[in-house]
């Protein structure tokens, strides 16, 4: 196979890269500069060489904790636990955030094959159970969709006896829409949780 | 910056692909096997360092000439002209074609600066000119844009007083579509250019 052919190949693997995408892609490589070529292959060992899971918490890493396991100033009894590791990311750019996070690894998903066993809940219990600070409270930050729930209610019925409190994310009007274009679920879930001003 | 992170700015890089959509399929390639993630940077490395543009006719290869040029069983009296190497592949692909190539590397767009300089067209001159069997025809096969057909009209003029038949793509209603769906200024290209039965 010919250095193009497979580079196409390598690239339409890429999640929502097609075939036509994956040659658009590859023919710009290779009319680009040479050095923007080399450049992305050595970004790609480089993750191949130097990332892994942190073993606490399961975010990606290069050192042998992530940055929030390492830093002694974030809140040790707080766990937001997410799905996946860019999630992290989401709520760090938010800047309110200064607990310790948990990395599931995905969803619940009984279609996709995807149980409890799939992810990483024997680690959380672990983190709940273990020496050192225990944690006062699990934030449940899976995502607002059908299986984000799913998780977030099988968590919690598995963390229910524990001595920690369990908290999910407010539903809500988001912050600079206009009420017209918000859908009714989330309408519903906004008047249920209304706050007194 | 970390190795996600620059992964991440490289992957920006490529067009199309946004600050969200390069972050998303870092983390793909930091999730997924090892394997796949250094196939890519191989497949990357191995078109830096083995594609390069056919001497003659501008498309990419990897021998001395490319797969085309060194065809003898190719009609070498023929050179059809696209604007890009890929166009190259969708002629190839209908399998119709026996002629020889001709990359321009480019249309005629003076906004973006690009004038006839930028393109390979002193290589065609050059062929149209040099040693060998002499073209008996030059085929523009730019694309159907307001640049493709520029540049078709600057090589129609620049190549008229030679000694070669000058013809470009037909215009015409693609097969397989309604007449419905079909833009008036193709339905008129197809009426002037209509054929006996």
């Amino acid at each position: 196979m010919s250095a193009i052919g497979n580079l196409t190949r390598e690239l339409g693997k890429l999640p929502g890269v097609g075939t036509k995408t994956a040659l658009r892609l590859a023919y710009h490589l290779v009319k680009g500069a040479r050095g923007d070529t080399r450049r992305l292959a050595r970004a790609l060992e480089d993750v191949a060489d130097r990332v892994h899971p942190c073993p606490r918490c399961g975010n990606y890493c290069e050192a042998e904790l992530c940055q929030v396991c390492q830093d002694p100033s974030r809140d040790q009894e707080i766990i937001c636990v997410v799905e996946e590791a860019y999630e992290v990311g989401a709520i760090e750019r938010a800047g309110r955030y200064k607990g310790l996070f948990h990395v599931l690894g995905g969803r619940l998903s009984p279609l996709d094959g995807i149980g409890p066993e799939k992810l990483n809940i024997a680690g959380l219990i672990e983190r709940l159970e273990g020496a050192g600070t225990p944690a006062r409270e699990v934030i449940l930050a899976t995502n607002a969709s059908v299986e984000g729930e799913a998780t977030a209610v099988y968590l919690e019925r598995l963390l229910r006896t524990r001595k920690v409190r369990i908290t999910r994310l407010a539903r809500g009007i988001p912050v600079g829409s206009d009420l017209e274009y918000v859908d009714g679920t989330t309408i519903a879930e906004a008047l249920a949780g209304r706050r007194e001003m």
